[in-house]
């Protein structure tokens, strides 16, 4: 019973996810659904990833979080448009959230990253109508976390591994990690980069200029 | 009607969670249920504790993850009573699955640890039948986490800092931290600890010492 009900809901959503990304298409969006865990660092990478691309393309992003606007502040102080979504509780954005966000948004052709609800877990089951998922996880987080959360892993074009500056400093075994994404999800791209010191961020600006429509 | 359906869902999850609430109580098992993020070290605080207080007192572990028994292997290996859940893709325990597994497990008079799945989001909003929720956050996830999720801070008795050696490394603002917190929650309790020096476990285990029935 309970678990019928959760699929028309998860039904429902797709429909609505569906017509966004028509609506992104429309609009020459190439959108990406950044998901991690609070504190994983999907803002720091995002305005690092402003920095890096904003002079080859349209840049936009949506904040998702429970509350605050903390994020979008800091977004838009770097001259791009940002637009929060407070959620009041939900654990995820979802499609409906999106559209309505959307209305209020003048879409230009580039790039819009929508920066999810700091949970690793909730996210990786909704689309929103966006072209790829990626997972945002950070280095003190462990290398153990394909394995007990593999949902995000699996749906991923890319993980990004951030707070690689703080590696010296923690067991984190790269092999273990890459070998449980990969059994996963074989064609997943793996960054490992620092928003502090910058290393790494090439290989992940490169990839987003890939995929850039 | 959405608003209505998560209402009743809660309200039926907080009657069972009574039920185990007096199965607890007449055990003597005071129960803690400890909620973070994933990696935030929750189970490397209960494997310090275990080292800490086992000759005090009678300590048991319930795992809840959403695939895989790593974690219950590696509390058993310390000669404690472990019993893993899995949630099989839900982000959260709920009464109801406490329910079930209590029925196969020898309760004992002492402190009982149930670890939720990792989420700092969900778990806040479904009682389980615990004495405490604790709240375990790491310092590279940063000092703005009460402000971006203030339902779990303001339920929490204790909120445990972890991955204090990491300090020298972030830009962790405490006094931020402390006074997000307590503006939520005047009568929470804030242990900064690292699992791994060992450093500030002292205050923690005292305060468990404490409320152990």
């Amino acid at each position: 019973m309970e678990i019928k009900l959760v699929k028309n809901i998860l039904d429902a959503n797709d429909r609505l996810a569906e017509d966004n990304r028509k609506v992104f298409d429309a609009a020459g969006s190439t959108v990406i659904n950044m998901i991690g865990s609070p504190g994983s660092g999907k803002t720091s990478l995002i305005m690092r990833t402003i920095e890096n691309l904003k002079d080859d393309c349209h840049i936009q992003v949506i904040e998702g979080d429970i509350a605050s606007s903390i994020d979008a502040q800091a977004i838009a102080e770097k001259g791009v448009d940002a637009l929060q979504i407070n959620t009041e509780g939900e654990c995820h954005l979802d499609a409906n959230m999106i559209r309505q966000a959307v209305k209020d948004f003048k879409l230009k052709p580039g790039l819009l990253f929508i920066e999810n609800v700091g949970n690793l877990v909730c996210p990786a089951e909704f689309e929103i109508g966006e072209n790829h998922k990626v997972t945002v996880i950070s280095v003190p987080e462990g290398h153990d976390k394909p394995y007990k959360y593999p949902l995000i892993f699996s749906k991923s074009a890319a993980v990004v591994l951030t707070k690689s500056d703080l590696m010296p400093y923690i067991d984190f075994d790269m092999d273990k990690f890459r070998s449980g994404i990969m059994s996963l999800n074989s064609d997943c791209k793996i960054f490992a980069v620092s928003s502090k010191t910058g290393e790494g961020l090439d290989g992940w600006i490169d990839w987003l200029k890939g995929i850039r429509g």
